[in-house]
């Protein structure tokens, strides 16, 4: 039986199966191997029925797509941990509310999308610990009088352990509902990527240039450069969980056991998993071949708005109360706004003038308007400081090659 | 500073605060403490700032949201596994497509929930593994300046380490969407369950009562007795979906770091929390005061279309082809049918007179036209025999405390 | 030009076209129409953009989408119609909690999801006259400076006028919306139909039996004969959620005004209008063929169950107390159900016993168990007596032939 | 009846009502009216039950929400056209791939979302054209006994007619569907708004300001303008898809008639009630207050990658084929770039030097470089040219004005 099934998998590799005149898949495998191995062809589902080997075979696809996504997933991590490392100084502005707020180091950017696809990636690694039993034997509900040693069917399937309940085996798409939503978070986690990478690409922010390969022009406008990876990757993350609540909707209104609405179970499984492998190499390389413009980077780190804070920090440490210090940085940018000016050039101030006591901005106080200090102040595990940057990024790759062993 | 705290926590508990004077709770509480213990109180947020103030009290809810629900759900798991025991041998029809198919138990349709909500439990304990990571200390986005020890405040507060970004410490809500999700499996199970039970309550298959305390009346038609309890949860499952896509939806879009949409984060997951606590505790009452109708759901599982494939099983046991003899049973259930008459009300036959071959069926054949059999039969591990079904059941229970004891 | 492109759709007709080696699809008519008429072809896109015509071609895609759903839903409702119409005295059961409440006919139980469809229709023609707008002409996004009569154009692509914003033509996604949740409404009432006619055709209830072309029989047991369209087509329900969710997840964090993104409209589209294509004449081959029951409909809608509530009320006319008479009657059903007789067979009482007065239940009183007493008395339109129903399917097919000759 | 119903109106209207001690809030009417007017509150529900009582409230209750959102909506359509008229000859770059692509004017802009919020309105009003049937009269599911006159209650109610179906009208909850999926669409426009204001609004792109009102400050960053209203409107479009999913995955899945899961139909649509009763004239006041920073768009606007076609177009208005004069400007950019020079400042150039003829850029062709002319060349319908704008501005006031007269 087994040579004539190999036989019949050597002969149809790679093409489309003759299903045609057969009721199903089953039915064809078992004609087939009727022609080379004669009526013994017929035992060929002894102790099984359609049910279980189709929640058998969806199974061992889903698990296959989970680890693949996995492993997609932690190869874009270690390209952003690699950039961590090597730009772990970089300066940029840091954003809330897409506005600047504090600065930080590309590398730190770099590192918060680590830290999501390491989840990611541990994420469907539950979920793949989760679907590690095997539902073959469930008969079409209720269990197989047959002999069968469903322990050694798992083992040699690769799952740790038979399905504890016939019923709950036929019927259970748990592990498909975990893979679409592990890819919906995955995707989700990307397209937040890629809107801060359309953000920094922009004409107005230009703190990088996609690579040529990974953007697209316009016939009529030469001059663009269109995100167009990003723009799909972020359309992808909207279709994931689309795909996600057709499933569960589906799922949640089925009586035990099986149901034919769950032959619709199928398709969202193979396009996420196209998805995903299309998206996530795609990422990669664009994230591979990203330009930074490390200067306008760096200059727009360090603006005065985003500095202030600095300044008001070193009077508070001269023991200035540190809001009476940020009232007078604040009424010193004004003045700086109004002369067009920056702080620096403004220079120290002998007290603001609208009599809130003389508080003093200092020529010291002022050498605090640098980028680098106010990167290497942040030294608290997890800040941007760029000697923790990098050794977060180290950190980052042990752990991604780690969790690497983990795939099966 | 902390003598300030509890006595605020003391005059407040149970109260609204009074927020309206107030930017936001944050404000609020560092005012009060100054009226307590004075200029100290400014103190109160060194090192801190709202955002990652808000990401770790979420974290918290959201942590005791999660055990909260894993315990919820583990009790109604034991309720059923309970059941299971009792009724390891209580036969019933099982169903595919909604059409009866082969004779199960009630016990073995309660292993199936079990197993379901044991993977709900592991679902959201591992998604509570995953949240395991403090995000105070992350400041606004980009680190603190100030030293503090996050690994201490990790530990103190319950997490097992820091975050490792302060960027995606402050915009992560991982595990407010792991949260939703584990909740929308959980219902979504719960749903199928109430599913059954509306329909095994029907008055057309009469296999179960309700409780009177679960369900309701009609004022106009006082013998009904309407699931309220199982078609609401069936309804909260549909919301349940809808909370979870709403997160989705507003994170996919989200640019580094917080950003506002985020506070709309809150609401869903309050709703849901008390959803699965008004939900687990109902459900299991309700299963816990199921009257079944045991004989009414025994006369159901023996029906000739239920045994069938038995008496074809044991013909073939008898050496004849299982095609054919399910052909020739297949011909005597029609007869049976014309004549209005069991199988066994027709008796042994001497083979179908359409001429192919004599294959008869004989008294001894007609023996396996008996549930008990039938159901002893499915013995391979998993299935609906009453020992295994017991059995099962019993190391269910086993699995549900080791469960309970990974609660935190 | 007109000829040339004649030539290449008569050429091209039928087969996939060659893209591989040309950017997209307008690049390759342009390159294709360079061979049969020369540089002339170079003048193809004038006072085109890519945007606008993508825009153009999937708003005539989906228009045509449109039609065709709220066509194929007509059908269906028109096979409920004449249902409706010949069955308008077939007393069943009607349910609500999906338990039996009140009698109906099976007629009236059609025209409840023709009044559905009706809707279906008219909600997708409203979306049809709301995409009434032509795009072309609008360009990449700010129009063209080419002297084009873009009134001209809608007449002779069949729109009502041209889009009055050139930004939003290029970026409008509505009229997809649209389509997708009015083809989710119409497949969530087919789902609810078949939910309904799961539970008629299942083994217990027995109403209704499928045509055999209609269901799938079980290599096991050739008894079933599963509801494999109606369970289908309530997981394309579920699935249309899914994708409405995936467009509307989509465009909602997008800037204005083309953006990549927007590619991913197109599956979900075709996905959709191939379902419908499908379902729509399988609902309605399906309802057809439907065998009823009608003794086993009719002797379940005549249960003293379900007609107490018509004792009471003949026991009201007489005038006695509402409440009074129902109390009577539900002491008088307890009674009947704990001598295993009906009410008819216990026959007048002279008052309960339990001294609330001495109410008493007559022989006329129990006239009033007459199913088709029960039905005939609901009169008031809308309602389910049998003339009624009539009436109504008749109103339905002339409102279902009104709205046909909305149809493009 | 009427006057005791007015009297408990009176004493309750603003007050809680004290529901604990009654079954529902029919019960407890019922009860109060009785302490006014003794006995004859048992007539109060004659012809009624609480099913087609609790139909007719929520859709008389969605209704008016329909009402509420599309005045809201036309409200800010009105406040962007009134701009858009002020605006029409404001000069600011277009987008697409958030990469400027060719000028508009801000005018431009708002007219096309006043082009969607005129869909929006539309949309909900044929919603509500679709939801002119009174339920009321068709009891609990097959109609009533009692002699009413649905006609005259329809028109006393403001409905068209009564609803055609009895078992239709207390199952239905199209109109609740309907008027989320209204929000969303409306919320989702919002959603695109407030994404592009969000992005024009940044320190980068600084094409203007927030009202003072409409954005929060940083207690640490005090020269942050946080747009709040602006994240809390994308936010809320996320969670409105949420809020349409859930009731669509509820009913997709309910037999008829009434089930108990509807009872959750209705938090949905109070908070989205409450929620757009916010979040429009909150955006609407936004827009009022938005000072823009015209200079700063206009030289936006100007750059000369943004005018590169407008030269090409010259050049072929004077026999050049476009793609060779395209060609040849994109080579006179590179060196404008390369030099670091704009095209003006460039000069004329006396054809490219790579052979391919000698294609010249000519003085008069540089005069193209004017942003005023590149948007008063864009006359086709719909296009940006400010007398277009201006003109279509004006127009789509008056069509605002024609549909504030539909509302009810």
């Amino acid at each position: 039986m087994v040579k004539g099934l190999a036989a019949i998998a050597g002969e149809m590799s790679g093409e489309a199966l003759p299903l045609e005149q057969h009721e199903d898949v089953h039915s064809f495998v078992e004609a087939a191997l009727r022609t080379k191995i004669g009526p013994l062809a017929g035992k060929l589902h002894t102790g099984r029925s359609r049910n279980d080997q189709v929640a058998t075979d969806l199974k061992l696809y889903v698990r296959k797509a989970i680890a693949e996504a996995a492993a997609g997933c932690l190869q874009v991590a270690d390209v952003l941990a690699v950039t961590a490392e090597a730009e772990s100084a970089t300066a940029m502005p840091g954003y809330t509310h897409l506005k600047q707020a504090e600065p930080v180091t590309f590398g730190h950017w770099c590192g918060a999308y680590v830290a999501m696809l390491l989840r990611d990636a541990e994420r469907l690694l539950d979920a793949l610990g989760r679907a590690d039993e095997l539902p073959l034997g469930s008969g079409a509900l209720s269990g197989t009088p047959v002999k069968i040693d469903r322990q050694a069917l798992a083992k040699a399937l690769g799952f740790a352990r038979p399905t504890a309940s016939s019923l709950d085996g036929v019927s259970d798409r748990d592990f498909a509902a975990d893979y679409l939503y592990g890819s919906a978070m995955l995707l989700g986690h990307l397209s937040r990527l890629s809107e801060d990478l359309i953000f920094f690409t922009s004409d107005e922010v230009g703190f990088a240039t996609l690579p040529d390969a990974m953007s697209t022009g316009s016939s009529r406008m030469p001059q663009k450069k269109n995100p167009d990876v990003l723009e799909l990757t972020r359309g992808h993350a909207a279709r994931a969980i689309g795909e996600l609540v057709g499933l569960l909707a589906l799922l949640k209104g089925l009586p035990l056991a099986y149901n034919k609405d769950m032959q619709l179970d199928k398709e969202p499984l193979f396009r996420t998993r196209a998805t995903l492998a299309a998206a996530l190499p795609a990422i990669a390389e664009l994230l591979s071949g990203l330009e930074l413009d490390r200067t306008r980077m760096r200059n727009a780190a360090s603006a005065d708005l985003l500095l202030a804070t600095e300044v008001a920090d070193a009077m508070a440490a001269r023991g200035i109360p540190f809001r009476d210090a940020h009232r007078a940085v604040s009424a010193r940018i004004g003045d700086a706004v109004r002369e067009e000016k920056t702080l620096r050039e403004l220079g120290p101030s002998a007290g603001n003038k609208a009599g809130r006591g003389a508080i003093s901005i200092t020529a010291p106080d002022l050498e605090a308007l640098d980028v680098d200090r106010a990167l290497s102040r942040r030294r608290s595990r997890g800040g941007t400081s760029p000697v923790l940057v990098k050794r977060a990024a180290i950190a980052a790759r042990k752990k991604i090659a780690l969790v690497q062993r983990r795939l099966p």
